[in-house]
C-alpha cells in the first residue's frame, strides 16, 4: 500500500473534482489541493493540458503518473491506498453492481445534471452559446435520470447498494449537489431527499462542499436581487 | 473461475452489445445469444424490464444475476472467466488507463456517435422526434471526440494503450462500427483508419460484426435509391 501524499487539480465548483476530494478525506489519504478554476478557464491552458489534454479537472497526480476521469481516478486510489472494501468490493458481483452504476451516472445523469446547469447559467457567462434544443434535451434528461434514481435505484437501503457507501454514491450525490445552482430541493423524490441528507450531514462531506455551498447561496441570493 | 454458460440479451445493431459478444468470442465464453430487438421494442416490454429497469441492451444473465451497461458486464466478465489479463489489466496504473478510456467514451464518444446515428436514422423511423439544436450538440461531439481519438490517443501503439487489446479498444471500435450509417470510412483520421482496420480484421470481430455490416450495406443502398 502506498502512502504518498498525492496532488489533485481541482475546482470546488466541479462534481467529480469534489468526488475525489471527499474519497481523500473519508479514506485519510493525504493530498496537495491545487485549485484550478474553471471559471478562469484555468483548466484550458496549454500548462494544463499537457497534464490532461482533454482540458478537464480533476486531475490526480500520484509521483509522475497523471490521471485523469474522476471514476478511473476513485478506483485508482481504492487499489493502491488502504481503503475499505466497501467502497469498490472486491466481490465481483458486488463490484459489478458499483460498476453499472458509474457508468449509469456517465451515461445519464451527468448529460442531464451537469450539461444543464452548465449551459443555462455558467456557459453564457463565459461567453458560450447553446442552443435551445440542446439544453432542452439536457433538461429531460436529467428529469429522467431523477426519476430513475428515486424510483429504481434508492429506497432498499440507507445508501445506493447497502448501508455502507461506495465511489457510486459519491459519485452520484456530488452530481446533485450541483443541482442547488437551479434551487432544486428534490422535494419531488423521496427516496433522493433521504439519500441526499444522509450523505450530505457526514463531516467530511460537509467540508469538501463547504466553498460550492456558499457559491450557490451568493449566486442565488443575487439572481433573486435581480428578478 | 467459472465455466457456466451464459446468457447474453442483445441485438446485433447495439455497439455495446457486439463489443460483449466480441469478449465472449475472443475469450472462449460460451454464450446463448438472447436476440432482442431495438427497432422492435423488444427492449422496453414490461418483460425486459424485470431485468432491466432502464429498458436497454445488452444484459448479461449469469445463474440468477443480470447485469446491464456493458462495461461492467466486460469487466464481471473478466474478473470472473479465464481471461488473458492485458484486456483488463492488474496493474493498478495500467487498470487506469483503461478506465480513463472507457470513461471517456462514455462521455464524450458516446453522447456524439450513438446519438447521432440513432437520432437522425433510426429515432425518426419509429416515430420519434429530436430538435435541430440538440442533434447539431451531438454532431459536435462526435466531431471532437474523433478529433481527440486520432491525435491524442491513437499512434503510439497498434492498439489504444499497447500492442494487445483491452476492453477499451472494443468499446470504441463497436462505437465507431456503427458510423458506417453515416457513411463515415475515418479517411481524415489516418490513426484511427490503421487501429480500426487492424480490429476490424480480427476473425471473431468479423463474425460478430457480420449482421451489422449487412445491415449498414443494405442500409445505405436503400438510401443510395431514394436519392
Amino acid at each position: 500500500m502506498e502512502s504518498t501524499p498525492v496532488k489533485l487539480y481541482v475546482d470546488d465548483g466541479s462534481q467529480p473534482s469534489r468526488a475525489c476530494m471527499i474519497f481523500c478525506e473519508m479514506n485519510n489519504i493525504p493530498y496537495e489541493k491545487v485549485e484550478t478554476r474553471i471559471l478562469k478557464a484555468q483548466h484550458k491552458t496549454e500548462e494544463f493540458k499537457k497534464i490532461n489534454p482533454l482540458g478537464q479537472v480533476p486531475v490526480l497526480q500520484d509521483g509522475e503518473h497523471y490521471f485523469r476521469e474522476s471514476h478511473a481516478i476513485l478506483k485508482y486510489l481504492h487499489s493502491t491506498r488502504n481503503c475499505p472494501d466497501h467502497w469498490y468490493p472486491s466481490d465481483a458481483i458486488k463490484r459489478a453492481r458499483v460498476d453499472e452504476l458509474l457508468d449509469w451516472h456517465h451515461c445519464f445523469l451527468r448529460q442531464g445534471a451537469g450539461n444543464t446547469v452548465f449551459k443555462t447559467l455558467f456557459g453564457p457567462k463565459i461567453g458560450m452559446k447553446f442552443s435551445e434544443g440542446e439544453i432542452e434535451w439536457h433538461k429531460t434528461i436529467l428529469s429522467y435520470s431523477l426519476h430513475m434514481l428515486d424510483s429504481k435505484f434508492l429506497g432498499n437501503h440507507k445508501f445506493l447498494l447497502s448501508d455502507e457507501l461506495t465511489i457510486a454514491d459519491l459519485s452520484i450525490f456530488c452530481e446533485l449537489t450541483s443541482l442547488g445552482f437551479l434551487s432544486m430541493d428534490f422535494s419531488e423524490y423521496p427516496n433522493i431527499k433521504t439519500w441526499y441528507s444522509a450523505i450530505d450531514s457526514i463531516e467530511e462531506v460537509s467540508k469538501v462542499c463547504k466553498p460550492v455551498k456558499k457559491f450557490i447561496k451568493m449566486f442565488n441570493n443575487q439572481l433573486k436581487a435581480k428578478i
